[in-house]
């Protein structure tokens, strides 16, 4: 795939219950496909155990790369090893300070339940110098946003209810005033009969002929002794028509391919987002 | 968490369906877990694009860190980005090279179905030097084990089943046969009525008291009006009972805790594996 994309993210999706596969990583797939659709090209996403040093020297890593976007989820809470703010500011090189409207966000959930202010509730509200904090509709801890050179490092909590109602109602309408509109169009053909390594030497040759246009083939297995394959065919464009038409475009010369070689084909999602 | 285990693992679950969130991340908790109950901490899981460079700089940072195992997923198929293996080869400075016993088995597998082989097919034979391909039961592209240094790189399709068979058949029991007997014993409480920020400072100081133990809390949101967290607690030891034992104790602390405070607990899991 070219990068058809102006725009690029990295997600760090933290948290030792991920490493140790306790939890599968929904919220990494959750963001990766929000920002796919806002044009934005995820290079990576990585999960990290609870450990300062490591979080921060993989951001270190990644800043490098000057992405537009980076999206943390997880260790904003109050507890010893959440501590992914002080990795970031560790990674920023800037100090990490309490901020007095984050504070205020925390007091008030306390509050609303007769609860004073303790240590490990004040913890949340220290962001790194220059962040803003992201109002957390659900739970306590708030997120953070901070603008650092090219890049806007975006921390949301790990629960999941959370982080999606964080991202939509604060994040994403943010995220759509900073980026072009862009439409995305996909479609994914279910071939059956043909091995993948026989369609491949077409499939690189359409890849290369539209560098604009993402194009993989995922293998499923077999049904009844045949190959299955799923090829999914992704376009943009600033119009939903031809983003639709440049991946119906790409996706009849796969059918016609796929066709020729004695596949059955069946077209199972054509959409514009 | 203190690391109570001498030996560490990356996992890169690799391929742009998996940055784009079209597929969620299933082997990497496969395999963050498998990794886990074999006594190995697993520092880190990674996804990343199907570029070679990318990936190639990323294994290159991993290996600095000298993990004893990189395990890989992704990218070892006949088509155009499958280049997983490039990016290893390139990572460890080695040439990649056909393999006459990865070409052995993509060849049969051909040969059972009457088709010939085509470059793309023999492209599933080239490994990095010095790598043993690793027998895929279910479909054609064979794995690969090397031995690098300090660290041992191990690349599995991408396909959760064939993936699966070879880590079971093959990988798993040549990882026992390295590491240590290791039991590892699993306990959840589930905390009702208690914020995660009360039993914080706690839970604080009985990770610190036992550096061998890995305790965390996992907030739920609320039923009814109450907080939910659950306690996971893991413990490991050379004999199962000893294992169990410490989990126990740890686990004993925090029940105690949480009933000073006014929650109701159950525990929901105890375990050993």
């Amino acid at each position: 795939m070219r990068n058809n994309f102006g725009y690029t993210a990295w997600i760090f999706t933290l948290g030792t219950e991920l490493t140790q596969g306790r939890v599968v990583n929904t919220n990494g797939s959750y963001l990766g496909r929000r920002l796919t659709l806002l044009g934005v090209k995820v290079l990576g996403i990585a999960s990290i155990i609870d450990d300062i040093e490591l979080i921060s020297k993989y951001l270190t890593v990644v800043l490098d790369e000057k992405p537009k976007f980076i999206v943390t989820t997880g260790g904003l809470g109050p507890t010893y090893d959440d501590r992914t703010l002080e990795a970031v500011a560790k990674a920023l090189n800037r100090k990490l300070v309490l901020n007095s409207e984050a504070l205020e966000m925390v007091k008030r959930r306390y509050e609303e339940r007769g609860m004073p202010l303790t240590p490990e509730r004040i913890k949340m509200a220290y962001l790194p110098e220059g962040g803003v904090p992201i109002p957390n509709p659900i739970g306590t801890a708030p997120g953070c946003w901070i603008e650092h050179r090219e890049s806007v490092v975006i921390s949301l909590p790990g629960v999941p209810r959370e982080m999606e109602a964080m991202w939509e109602s604060w994040v994403e309408p943010r995220l759509k005033r900073l980026l072009p509109l862009i439409y995305i169009a996909e479609a994914v053909a279910k071939v059956v009969g043909v091995p993948e390594s026989s369609l491949a030497p077409q499939l690189n040759r359409i890849a290369h002929e539209y560098e604009k246009v993402y194009l993989k083939s995922h293998p499923l297995g077999e049904e009844l002794g045949k190959p299955v394959i799923n090829i999914y065919v992704m376009a943009s464009g600033g119009d939903s028509s031809s983003a639709s038409k440049l991946a119906q475009e790409v996706l009849n010369k796969v059918i016609a391919y796929a066709q020729s070689l004695g596949g059955s084909v069946a077209v199972l999602e054509l959409k514009v987002s």
